[in-house]
């Protein structure tokens, strides 16, 4: 065995910190074949998700995310929920020339403000909601050209936006995250980001 | 809205990366009720984690590690699977004087070698099986007092391991993770852990 890999290296590890935010809406799908959602005054999480939603359940098929898998492949669901951030779209429309995009378009749940870099915060992060729902996150929520065609649809009189909006939304597109402990988010209370401790992993 | 957060942020972004390594050795409780868990040939890992395993299941009750809950509060179980590295176990044998640790003691399911800094990998990387099943990291395990337990009842002639185990396994603990896609794992077969874009969060 390589003397090297029984040493502990000291990596730089960042202090774990809260930082809080406000949900401004919540939003679910109107169906399980549809990606765009609705607004709603109040969301009930499960431990699957929302209920009725299109992206609740255990488990969930893998698509284009997940090429090293036959589409279709049933895997985990960490990405029960979408999070975004009212800064963030408000960015991405600038930087698209478009003058807003809802949250309903890209078929987000949770429209949160107040947490800055929404996007950035990282995978292990608990949302803890004022009225004791808590959300995992998975990690930032990859912007792909079907959200982009949710953005298009509104604006007839644009081309392209399905293919601008992957290239905008980087590091913008908000997070996808699974259900920690089961509760009801309304819109209007606040949420805690719970950010544990960082640092960046290298071998050597 | 405070103009700054309307900004985007350049974060330093790490590339992905591949790093691969080998499973030296499988192990499962021998029932619910037990920490400690022993040897097999072959680990088949369901949606659910380990079938008759302790940490099976797509929930688990709240512990120590959760002092924010209740104790036994149902919760979102991203602790199915134990993953310890030979590398590391050496280490806090070493710092703790003691001859070895065997990964039963503390509960291990997966022993791994050749995966640098195994506890330090971070959330969200797939470890990827050569015989197809897919674990996700949740992220460090951190090291307990019933853990320490485990390892000094295996040295009955020294006394306080089960304190000094915490203060000499931080950061070389292991993983702890959930399954991304069921299959059988063999001793002896291949793992590559597929790491993920890494940068520092923060909000200003």
């Amino acid at each position: 065995m390589d003397q090297v890999l029984t040493l502990q290296k000291d990596f730089a590890v960042s202090a774990k910190f809260r930082v809080s935010g406000k949900v401004e809406g919540v939003f679910r799908t109107g169906s399980e074949e549809r990606f765009e959602t609705f607004p709603a005054d109040a969301l009930e999480l499960t431990f699957k998700g929302i209920p009725g939603d299109r992206h609740s359940g255990f488990t969930r098929r893998s698509g284009a995310r997940e090429p090293w898998y036959p589409r279709g492949t049933e895997m985990c669901n960490e990405r029960q929920i979408s999070l975004l951030s009212v800064e963030e779209l408000r960015l991405i429309a600038e930087r698209m020339a478009l003058p807003e995009i809802l949250p309903e378009w890209i078929g987000g749940n949770f429209l949160l403000s107040g947490l800055p870099h929404l996007t950035r915060i990282p995978p292990r992060t608990r949302l803890v909601f004022e009225g004791g729902a808590v959300v995992r996150v998975d990690g930032e929520n990859l912007p792909c050209r079907s959200a982009g065609a949710g953005v298009g649809a509104n604006y007839p009189d644009r081309e392209g936006l399905d293919l601008l909006f992957p290239k905008e939304a980087r590091g913008l597109r908000g997070l996808v995250g699974y259900v920690e402990k089961p509760g009801t988010v309304r819109a209007g209370e606040g949420v805690t980001a719970h950010i544990p401790e960082q640092w960046i992993y290298e071998t050597v």
